[in-house]
Formats: C-alpha cells, sequence, structure tokens
C-alpha cells in the first residue's frame, strides 16, 4: 500500500499540528553579506528539530490497530525524539534503534519522553538490519526518518508556516540535508520556491543522486562530519522523486564552515543550534548560495552535546552582532 | 515638559515597531514543575534584548530639531544597542556612556552600530553625572533607560504581543527587572495582569521600593552580582508611581540560581540567555513564585560573553530536556 505524498496532505498534517497545538516556529530577520533574507528556525520545537512535524503525522495518521503495535524507528537522535514525543502524546510504544555514538543527550531525552532504546554499532551493524530485526521481533509500524510519504508532507509543513509568515512562497529554501525528507517536504509544500540542499562534505549523498539520477551509497570507510544528524547511507525514491527537476545538487560544507555557522547563531541570533542544523546557514556565510530577500535558512535543529558546544564557542573568530 | 505614559501611548509604539517592521517576538511555550507556562522570548529581538521597543519609540518620538541635536544614553550595553540601532536606523547622531566593566561584546556591538562611546568607571563615577557632562558639552536629549514616559511605553509593547499571542492578557508577568522600565511597560499594557518583578539578589531596589512606597538607593559598598543588565542605583518615580499597588514587591534570585536558568533556556530551548535575562526564569525554576498556564517569563535578553558562557553550560547539573 503506497502513498504519494501530496500537497494537500501537508495542508492536513499542518492543520493536525495546529490542533495540537503547535505553534509555529519564529521565522526571524538577519543579514549575511549585506543581503536581509531569514531563518526559519526549527531548533525552537519542544524537540529542538523540525522532526516532531513528521513524525506528528505519521503517527496520528496510524489505524487503531496499527497504535496498538506500536512504532519503531531508525535515529542518530532527532527524528527519535519526535517520534518519542508523538508517541507519548498518543500512548503508543515507541522503539528507537539508536547508534552506540549518537550525543548522549540524544539518547536521554529519547529515554526521557518514554521510548525503549535499542543501540547498535554505528561502523559495525547495518542500522536498517537492526530495525528489520526489532520489527520481526515484536511487530509495529516502521516510521522511516525520511523515506515515508507522511514524514515528508509533515515535514512539508515548515514550508507552508513560512509562506505564511513571510506573506509569499521563499524565492528558495537553503535547507539541512540528511536523507531529504524536510527539502522533498518544502518542495511539495512550496511549488515556486527553489530547494538548496546543504550536505556536509563527503555526505553528499542526495547532491550525487541528484546530479546522477539515481541512488548514490556512501562509500566505505564512511567521511568523519560534525554533522551527526546528517549522515544517511543514502536518500530513498520517494524523496528523489519529489526533488529531481525541483531541485540544485546542491552544495557541501565543512566542519569548519559549520562551527563558524554555530557561532555566528550563538553571538548574532542567541540561539544554540546543533551543526547539522546549521549546515544550510554554513553555506550561506560561506557565500556558497546565491540569496536574496525572499531567501529562507533553514535552522534544522538545536541539540548539542554542552561540552562540544562550549568548545565550540570559546574557540574561532566570534563575530560581533552588528559586523 | 512632562509626559504621562499612557496605554493609548503602548498601542501607538506597537504600530511604529510594526511598520519598521520589527517582527514580534515567539512566545515559546515550556514546563517548569509539572506546570506548563509561556516564555517571551526577547532575546531574540536584533539587538538581543527588549529595549530595542523603547528606544525605537523614544527616538522616533523626538521632534526634527531634537533629532538633529542627536542623544545621549547611560547603559551597562542593552539599552546601548537598542538606542544605536534606532538612531542609526533613523540618521540621528548616539553617545553612550557604558561602564568600563561592561561586557565588550555589548561595547563592541554598540560601536558596530555606529554609536560613540563615553566609558566610564562603575565604582567610582556617577553614571549620571557623566551624563550630564556629556549633555552640557555637546547637547542633545537624554533617553533614559527606565525613567522616560516613551521608554516605558515602548517597552510595554511587549505586553500587546504577549496578551495578542496567547489569545488574552496573561495572569501575570514575571520580570527580569533593573530600574523598572519593562515591568511598569507591562503594567500599562496589560491592566489585568499581575507584574511579578524578579531582582538578583542585594539588587532589589525595585522591591524594596514598592514595599515602603519611596525610592530606595542601593547602598555601598555595592553588591555583586553576575546579573550586569540589572544594576541601577534605583528606580524612578515614574516607573514607582506606575507599579504601586500593582505589583507585588516580588522576589530575588541569586547568581547560582541565575546559571541554572541560563543552563535550562539552553538544554531545554535551545536558547541563549544572558544572566540578566534569565533572573525571571530562575525565579520560576527555584519555585519562589507561583505560577499557572497563563503565566509568562520574560526572557529579556541574551547578550553574553562567550568564554563565560561557556563555563556556565560546561558547569553545573544540566538538565535533559523531557526531564
Amino acid at each position: 500500500m503506497i502513498r504519494t505524498p501530496r500537497s494537500t496532505g501537508v495542508h492536513d498534517a499542518l492543520a493536525s499540528l495546529r490542533a495540537i497545538p503547535l505553534p509555529p516556529t519564529p521565522l526571524l530577520p538577519l543579514e549575511i553579506g549585506g543581503v536581509r533574507l531569514h531563518a526559519k528556525v526549527e531548533s525552537l520545537q519542544p524537540v529542538g528539530a523540525f522532526k516532531i512535524r513528521g513524525a506528528w503525522w505519521r503517527l496520528t495518521s496510524l489505524s487503531a490497530r496499527e497504535r496498538e503495535d506500536g512504532v519503531v524507528a531508525v535515529s542518530s537522535g532527532n527524528h527519535a525524539q519526535g517520534v518519542a514525543w508523538a508517541a507519548k502524546r498518543l500512548g503508543i510504544e515507541a522503539t528507537i534503534v539508536m547508534p552506540r555514538d549518537a550525543p548522549p543527550v540524544k539518547i536521554e531525552a529519547t529515554k526521557a519522553l518514554g521510548a525503549k532504546i535499542v543501540l547498535y554499532d554505528r561502523p559495525g551493524e547495518d542500522r536498517d538490519e537492526v530495525a528489520a530485526t526489532v520489527l520481526e521481533a515484536q511487530g509495529g509500524t516502521l516510521v522511516h526518518a525520511f523515506g515515508d510519504p507522511w514524514v515528508i508532507e509533515g515535514q512539508g509543513t515548515a514550508g507552508l508556516e513560512t509562506a505564511e509568515q513571510l506573506g509569499r512562497n521563499p524565492s528558495r529554501f537553503v535547507v539541512c540535508c540528511g536523507g531529504g525528507g524536510l527539502a522533498a517536504g518544502l518542495a511539495l509544500a512550496c511549488p515556486d520556491s527553489a530547494i538548496v540542499p546543504v550536505e556536509p562534505e563527503g555526505w553528499d549523498m542526495l547532491g550525487q543522486a541528484l546530479r546522477r539520477g539515481e541512488i548514490v551509497s556512501v562509500g566505505e570507510p564512511k567521511p568523519k562530519t560534525i554533522c551527526d544528524a546528517l549522515q544517511p547511507d543514502a536518500t530513498k525514491p520517494i524523496n528523489l522523486g519529489l526533488l529531481l527537476g525541483r531541485s540544485d545538487p546542491g552544495v557541501t560544507v565543512s566542519d569548519e564552515e559549520v562551527r563558524e555557522a554555530q557561532r555566528f547563531a550563538f553571538s548574532r541570533l542567541n540561539l544554540v543550534v546543533e551543526p547539522g542544523g546549521a549546515a544550510a546557514l554554513a553555506a550561506v556565510i560561506a557565500g556558497k548560495v546565491e540569496t536574496d530577500s525572499d531567501t529562507v535558512v533553514m535552522l534544522t535543529g538545536g541539540n548539542v552535546d554542552p561540552e562540544r558546544f562550549a568548545r565550540t564557542i570559546s574557540t574561532g573568530t566570534m563575530r560581533g552582532r552588528a559586523a
């Protein structure tokens, strides 16, 4: 039973989020390189990331029977918290498969939301296999982090909200990409807006897929990145299908460019943004993306390890607010 | 020529801010001690503090002749940036008298906005005397940080905005207080809402004034506090007049309670809040203030010194997001 993601589904998802109610995240003005643009601050969601949108919409769309059987998700932390948050509110049992090297704050937060955690070793085990084993043992519905029609529609609500706040569709969304769930959702929600994916160096599996027109998997040994939230092995056909012809291959950013963006968000916007959530901002600051006054930069998550964040803001060049 | 602050003035001020446009700051849901309440996040203003409201309204209300003569302000940093920001946009020359021990980031940010800075030594010199000397030498209008009718009306716009976002007047505003400009503005804007001032230990000059019904000045030697933004020597009659009979004397918070609140804002809300901006939140977390679902906690500013902030988040107990 395949569902095609629909723009009407995005509108339905937004109505469902408003009914919780989950208030819109702020759209803040900011200026970079003399251009005034906008930041959509998804790091201020109750779970600290946009993932709450898709998780909520997927879980509310389950049948009564499916709800009884519980859900299983695989995530390094933000989708985990989104699913756990929605599951807790809906009284659904959630089992989350997480890499053992996920940020401890993300594992703890997911546990605190009442989810059952199954840890796996990122380099050795295949996370989809771990999830399959869990599903076989206990049943339930897999809530994929990005390759799921409801999840994509749910993430798209960030686009509808942005358009409402801006008073028009943005010229472009500059968006941090892992598997491409948010990017696909934005493409669905705002057909007039360009989508510019930003990925960590070495992890541009969406960019490569868009370039080649087919799914590309990350090679071994897997590259290192500080963007723990942006390391899926490959995008999925459903995401690629929505983005092909709609989106440039986008750009990549280095760890140091990401840290620079975290410092910018800290010192100029008073925001805590995690590495993976700062990738799009990093690309704009580095001048890798064309911008105009209708450009919207997605700040997708803010769940940082305190000590790592303390190191990031204590080193490097800090830009003054009005510099 | 005395102006009486009026609630109609607050409405006019809000219209003026919307015309810039200065978008509303977010009202975020949060949960403390099992109670769901709201945080008004003024640390996300373009200058990182609510002070932009009163400064803008004061400066736009100057006559053409007054604008030509420039403005003078005394501030440890946030009012300074508010005045400098408004002055820059309106093409007015601004001279800001700042204590030499103000956070360097605040001095730098004020300079970067184009203001002329005059530094004084906090313990030795009287800042009002320094300002008087500057005014005598160069003329211009003094923009007082809190004891000014336009400034009070301007700060009150935060109350109108909050009521709009909440759909009703809050039951109470828990508000960080220095001289009482914001508290007086909120009292004016939302006549149905209780005002609960929160001040640093030893600096409860507003609380003492409310208790005695007359202005009380801080004694010597001045107490130490990490809340650099909340150290006025005394409130002013205009503020006391608006708050007497409207506001409890409020509560005080310790440096450690303030740091705890900064860590809470960091780990639970992904927000950077400065010590003085976290005082109200500190009082709520410490259980010193009664709360309900219509309580609004003002997070008034976020301009922190990076190294001090890094130390704050690296020490003490960090609360998990969902703890």
